[in-house]
């Protein structure tokens, strides 16, 4: 992780760090020659840099949209701090930890793969339970589903979002048959494990969070489809009427044709991972303002557009 | 309770019981002279009757609508059952009890009443606590509360409706702060319990499930918020911030405009009372469905015009 | 092929043929002894039949649902016509022509597969053209396809629905080029040919048009998905690019999110199978229409419910 | 009433007036020291003042929204205008006039309030009339009625908007039963003066238009209910059916669900008031954008992005 | 008009009257021969009839859908009522009075007219005076104006209709300059008087109320502007401002893309056209509903499926 | 057309061109006097202009919005690009040539407007090739039409725009019959020419494209309504079926309710139109994003907010 990050940055620091670099553009002086402006972004936020010509060769290595190691001190001018450049230099970008460019969570996730491993630790379906078993001891596919985010804005968008999304999803889930006890909660807890493993191929997170191709030509719902498909050939003697259900229901779980649905949540379990999934996020979202406007004095967040509402943060929240 | 249901009569029984007239009409006979067809209804079916002139006198007293002391026997005619009648005689409507008449629960409400008020004595926000204390110590009200129905039809269309649909609620409410670490718990078990206690009001439940005047005229959502912000002029310094939200609680929990909710749902808790409302009611057109086939061969249920949907109901369910 | 079909069976004719059994009903005579009412059905519709004790041994072993071979006279009898029995035994359904009992279309269907089969050879992208081969080679796939229904009502309804409406859009894509020179006329034809493959194995057909419990489960676009993904994996060298525009395609070709729709339409071929695919749904729908009133001297159709409209005619027609 | 508006301010004008505070920004100068910018505003427009080190002393008792007493001179500096200060001090918000901040009404408000009085004054059911004469002679409600708005923006959103609202529907209301015999032209009457009641406590409207935190949590529905509800308690024997007419045409005046209506109107009265508002908001956008433009050459207004549309204003306007 | 109407018709009664002959089957007699059953139509219900062979020749000469002069006497059968006929032959349409067998107003339609015709001289701008004129002076128009429907179904669904409704929207709009004075009083007349004038095409009435092919495919709106365009161009120095004006408020009435309406309405006297035509046409389901229900004890309406609600038809009404 | 076009002006070149003059703004200058800034804008982008006070004379007689023809040299300050002016006058409008300042179809138009006078020719229906004879040999109009634009943004928003998409939809309309054999060839040309004639009334193309005021109050439809009724009333004994199936398909080519079609197409021909309309403005749409980005290396456009879609572009496209 990196020990400098830009929303620390004051005036007199010296700075000797990996930064985003943002933009960068050459600007002609009055009195002839040159200096090049330039913008250092990381998860913090950006700062301003300048450059004189005599940073000009190795200026010429590095691109906006470049990882670039900087070496530079603080200076304030004309009521805005930038950084005065003594050195630049491109970093590859498998140096680069991708949380110190990209907002995460804030909670442990280690600690959140652990509870899901845990409670998938529950199911005593054989057949679910080697099938999640199977997903679990992937240890490419847990590295990436433990980083990627839920979403590309709005709600979980940050690294770990999938994980701590999917970790609600299967408390809740694995608390819904004390009060509806005729549901299966090892297909509970499977569907919510799995509802959105697609996304772990929806999405890339390296510098930002973005959709890939394959996420946009076929959505998360058809790519997990065709993961949990997949793997469900490799266990032995699975039952068909499981595997239509369990399928089913990451098929289903955008609930409404109006969201994308394939097909509409055709028994109890579906249903409740359709609900279970927008109530998650829609919480999120509220919980975000929430934190957002912790120790102000407002008692209104601003309109949320997705919510389509200001949130009400309470008195002297 | 009725000792003889109308699905229990075979032929050759001796009838001596109370049914609802649900037809009365006068024939004439081919060779001269009349008889009367009867159709006799209780919350298990309804079965046809026929009396002759003997009975005329007696068959003037009642008319369709009444509740009816039947005596006869159960004969067998055209492959159809029906009642041959020897006495006839109106009964006065407090002497009948509405769950012989109108479907309830197959659950013991006394039981499902218990679990509401355990729940609410977790309740510890002490003006909460005294609040839902004050509805809860209210006999007739929940006298009232006991038998109602939470719709006239769809779901929880049967006497007990309400309180079973509240019972769940609150059991969800009740683990949401396991997952939800930030929401209160006392503010959820309250907004589970009171958030349709308008439905008190809103539904008759003598002889069939109707709206009352009321009810139609302002919907059961400003009768709860009456009910609720009457009682809480009655608790001590209840604080201003806890009553709006409460009574927001209430006035939001339909969740959409679409669905005639005078206001969005703008806090976590309003949020989370809306979805469970909105998960037990769909959860249970589904149980009930999955109940209603249970025991036949059938893959897939009927259409529910509600669901818009066939439900899956299994393999070899 | 049945040499028999209701609509043609008049009083005085022997019937010697199989039908579809639909109702078998036990009556008691009133004289004491009984007989069996029966209905038989096939694709031109339904008829009635009676059996009188002597075949009760025979009548045992067939039931509702079943096929049966029929020997008997028909008779007229209270205005209506019905068949009397001599003789009945079930049929095993394997001996049965499907096009015997639900409707067809009126295309010779061998000519429908003909000219799909021209039009994929017409593929000049070697990559499509081997893929598109696969499906067509494959014999037991084939003999689905050429007699699968294309909706369980509504439109291409009938026994080879799937391959008119098929051969209908790949018509209509081979000459979108010439409008469209930018597009991709391998990739529509291809498009075109697969975007409802799925529907082989969404719909069963045997003894009426419905659809499979997997069909229902998952839909035809998920089913295509993988039938189409897997069959590219025995496919050489097939471009990651193609690949990802050609399961697009099928993803996508619901068209919009409320409809269903995992993705939308994303580039011009995805939207012109789209647009394609619903003109050919609706025209079939106002054709139908056309060819049902051919010849009466009605100008307006009666309301068709899907298209809310009434369909005009013309004059005279 | 001020005597001086920003929109008069030229320059060499001298400055004694009080203004909302709407900036205040403290600048580093380049040769040292400090000076303040700072933005004056009333319901005319804003401008911008400067205060130089000499007034930090007081510049420090002043914050952003704060009403002030402002003295100085306007200036005009790089095309801009501006007032240089020589003292500026914080002014109590009692001492404040909202009319001089927030636009309001180019009606006479005291004639407004005498239209609708004399309107309630033809009222002659007695109970509606004890009932309306209650609201119209509560000298509080009645000032807060006076100069509330009747939306935050879009339509009426100036002070006085409720009451030029409400008077122009009692116009729209008493004419109704010379189309529609059969209405009741009291019920109109007092329904139209009510319908929006709750707005008294819906908005804020010192400094600007705002919702209070009650008028977002609970809507103007529901507080007007409530206060239409207290109010009929008042009035001796006041028949249950008018009072739910009356509380109906209150909780059903948005008119469709998809708009938060608890219900849709019920009766001919309730469906009037419902149009009588929705016409009367509409009417009031179309106007405000010919008035805005009068005078102009333009035929066609902006884009109006409520009404979603531009609008006519004829031919050389 | 016609003396005997249906519902009159009681057993012993001799029948000498026009009918529309609706239904016409031969039946065969169980003991040979033939005889012919019938129905008989007019606005006010529908009677049975049965003829015997003596009659064959006659009724080869009638079909169903004709106007025919019926003698004969009414008879009771089995409970029902019936004409026993002694005569029957075709009538000519034209000799046939459509009141008799379409429902139309209860109001007086001269009076009707003649209130149109008052409020239509009220136009004072000279070139609307000049072209409602010409209108108004239109014998035939004004002849199939007066029996006109304004619906084939829902509000106004009878002869009449389309003068009773358009009288209605006149006199609200008459009384719009006294709420807005700035609108246009004549154009508000003249645009409501021509709103709907090209009903008078797109309706027939004289069997019954249906659509004319023409309505059908064109439409009443496209039909009007049509009609008054041609007849704009037959006043002289009509101007071009004011003629557009008029026909755009025809061509926007319907107010809603979503309910067909080619364009918004774009200025104040087309909002309030579109408003009072929406809001007369809600109006009036309403009031049908409380005329067929009054003197019943009935609080409720049955469900009105357009209005989507039942309405309250209050308290012991 | 011009031969000095802005995007091709470089610093040192002289400038002798017509232009529309886009700002005019006076300037003070520091040390006293004054300057004149500028912008000169045509189809291919806007440049800024200087002239000192020496041209105060000449350009007090020119106005923003007014063509101009410009003397000048091209210079660069501040790393911008502008005209120093040396004289400026104003050029009448009827000098100019539309093309050179909206932006014009890219292909050749006079060969467009041969194809669709051939594709015209094919109608062998003497009523239908008169009538369309009519149109095309009415020079006045084939002018207008000729660089008429389809829409004022979105598709087909510039010069030629309406033919380019005429010709497209003729083009598809013929191939129709090929694969719907049954439709009226004939009709489909003569619809797909017609569809959108009234666009040639609907929008002014001078100097950007805009709706005429005639164009937004009746709409294209009803505008192209009545170009096509009054042209049929010139063709002897123009059947009245093809008449009515004719001005159908112009009103009913939008196709659904919402989207303001007065009927909804209502035979197969109408309802092809209606697709083939809709289908070329979407195609239109992502073919002018793939246009755009070609050459670059993106893989996907930015959003479009029509389409609510980003388009793929392909895999280095």
């Amino acid at each position: 992780m990196k020990s400098q990050f830009v929303e620390e940055l004051k005036p007199g620091h010296t700075v000797k760090e990996i930064f985003l670099l943002t933009r960068k553009t050459r600007k002609d002086k009055k009195g002839g020659g040159s200096y090049t402006l330039l913008e250092f972004t990381d998860r913090s936020g950006s700062i301003d840099g300048i450059a004189w010509e005599t940073l000009s060769a190795d200026l010429k290595t590095v691109e906006s949209g470049d990882f670039v190691f900087v070496e530079g001190t603080v200076n304030e001018y004309n009521e805005r701090t930038e950084i005065m450049l003594s050195a630049i230099a491109k970093t590859p970008e498998k140096e680069v930890d991708p949380t110190d460019f990209i907002a995460r969570s804030d909670e442990d996730l280690d600690q959140v793969m652990e509870e899901i491993t845990t409670l998938i630790r529950q199911i005593t379906n054989p057949h679910l339970a080697r099938l999640t078993g199977l997903f679990i001891s992937d240890k490419a596919l847990i590295k990436k589903f433990r980083l990627a985010p839920a979403a590309k804005k709005v709600h979980h968008a940050y690294l770990g979002g999938l994980a701590v999304h999917t970790r609600n999803m299967m408390r809740l889930a694995a608390g819904m048959t004390s009060v509806y006890p005729a549901t299966d909660r090892d297909l509970l807890l499977a569907g919510a494990f799995l509802h959105d493993i697609g996304k772990t191929h929806e999405y890339e997170y390296q510098k930002k969070i973005d959709l890939t191709t394959r996420g946009r030509m076929l959505g998360h719902i058809v790519i997990g489809y065709e993961m949990v498909e997949s793997r469900i050939s490799e266990v032995l003697d699975f039952p068909e009427d499981l595997k239509l259900k369990l399928l089913h229901i990451i098929v289903s779980h955008h609930g409404e044709f109006e969201w994308g649905s394939p097909t509409l949540p055709l028994f109890p379990e579906a249903l409740i991972i359709h609900f279970l999934d927008n109530l998650d996020a829609k919480h999120e979202m509220m919980n975000d303002l929430l934190k957002k406007y912790k120790g102000t004095l407002r008692q209104w967040s601003d309109y949320h557009p997705f919510l389509e509402r200001e949130i009400y943060l309470g008195e002297g929240s």
